[in-house]
């Protein structure tokens, strides 16, 4: 029986490379038949890394069967997995976030979850000696996820590790890393072909801070620009995603890259009382600039008091 | 701040030896400074591993600080660890056992589960050169977990891996495995000391089948008539057990480790039916011999039916 490797939905550069390079180190090196799987279309970046490494783009799925066999790599969070997923025979995983609770397993498994900004450094070194046998676009995934998750290092989640990896994987490849961040980041930067509602539920995820819930988006771009230009749409746009997706409120945060700073949507007080409590921040407009703030995970989530 | 390392609740050799293990690899390999601990007296044998390795007890506690840093061990299901356990700061998880979920970590941390015999054998993998550091009680409580956890090699649970480790060990400590295990066992099946109800509690798992809670314990002996002669006693004692721990029914295995087989007592119709039901067997007594039965991950949970 062949198995499914997939990451979250709404697939980022990660959840896309991750599972195609962890199913050929299955197929080729383990020896057990595997296959990558998408749980919805792959972000402008993710595509673009498809294309630009010569890789199939994976089949999309909507859900899992029962006793299906999974590998679950880039989450641990059922929020983020099809429907059904305990169902599934859940043979590994690996991930880079903090344990949730609510993935169960029918016996022991792998599971290796680190501390570390991409989920592809987990996997090369899980994959020791036989990494060096992987083809180019193997390579070239592994090395285009960790550029995306450490945003060219510039995040605070990178560590050492995953700069030393990626270094030693553009060096094997003969790739200039800067211009691959920079092509990346391009692609990622296109939202023209997006609706408001789809940018702000594009890298998104569910929170409940102090008991109220809410959906914190963020959108990593050279081209801040492009999205603040949409603004008044964007905050209009807000009420109705909230109120669909059963949350009090729409956090946007536009993550200027280059710039290392990030501008939150101060569409009403709400908000307003937010920023200035979670970030110490005077807001004075419908808008307001973080300097610095780059990361959900190290330091939005952790700084957000209602 | 220490970090407090330890296993399950009522430590057997793996919960008591591996935190003494990964306590020794922190503070001395990783420089952070962490200390075994025990969420309750040893068992037995474990008691004698402690002494022929001449081993300090670790500090029995019974609860964890707020933001107290801890390493899980040997398990990762809240019911087996001190209650607010998901209000440490847990910074690791060594595991051997299926993810049941309900564990909860601030940020991503260390998490390193495999489907091996023992806590101890992916502790080896983990420390890779630094076990050659290690002094001769931490080699040897690492050789008596995986001696204990696979019954000397006679579980199913066992694997290639863990025997590949245990032999490396032995070799390295000069040590003859067999007389260790030997001794071990024996430890072990001295239960003279211990009351009728705290047998049933000793290695003791709850566990939903089709709707009915059931306590399934397991003890592995090489002296079962001990144990069996005390079955009168023992069936009287499963039904205030039971009522005390809110559970429909207490399971008893006696595992005899060396003829490799089980005798499950069978105290009335309700367990005729489970034993009959899930094993296949033909039940005339109050107990029913199970041959090659061993293991409880392996062997009774997945086989249970009600």
């Amino acid at each position: 029986m062949t198995t499914k490797v997939f990451g979250h939905k709404s697939p980022d550069t990660d959840s896309t490379g991750s599972p195609i390079a962890w199913a050929w180190y299955m197929t080729e090196v383990l020896g057990q038949p595997a296959r990558a799987a998408l749980l919805g279309e792959p972000n402008t970046e993710a595509a673009f890394v498809l294309k630009h490494w010569a890789l199939e783009k994976p089949e999309i799925i909507s859900g899992v069967a029962e006793g299906e066999k999974v590998v679950i790599v880039d989450t641990n969070n059922p929020a983020e997995l099809p429907e059904g997923i305990n169902k599934a025979d859940i043979t590994a995983i690996i991930d880079h976030h903090k344990l949730v609770g609510g993935l169960e397993t029918k016996g022991p498994i792998d599971i290796t979850i680190r501390p570390l900004a991409c989920t592809a450094t987990i996997m090369y070194d899980l994959m020791g000696d036989a990494v060096a046998k992987a083809p180019r676009g193997i390579k070239g995934a592994m090395l285009s996820c960790i550029l995306s998750d450490t945003l060219e290092f510039r995040s605070p989640t990178t560590t050492a590790h995953d700069k030393e990896v990626c270094a030693a994987l553009a060096a094997d490849l003969g790739v200039d890393m800067g211009a691959l961040a920079t092509a990346m980041f391009e692609a990622k930067s296109d939202v023209s072909a997006f609706s408001d509602a789809e940018l702000l539920r594009m890298d998104s995820k569910e929170y409940t801070v102090d008991g109220k819930e809410l959906r914190v988006s963020v959108l990593e771009t050279t081209a801040p620009k492009l999205v603040l230009d949409r603004k008044a749409s964007l905050m209009a746009s807000m009420v109705d995603v909230a109120k669909e997706d059963g949350a009090d409120q729409v956090l946007l945060f536009v993550v200027d890259i280059l710039n290392e700073e990030a501008t939150l949507l101060v569409p009403n007080d709400f908000v307003k009382t937010v920023a200035e409590a979670s970030f110490g921040c005077t807001v004075t407009g419908d808008s307001v600039v973080l300097p610095g703030i780059m990361s959900r995970k190290k330091q939005i989530i952790p700084a957000l008091k209602v």
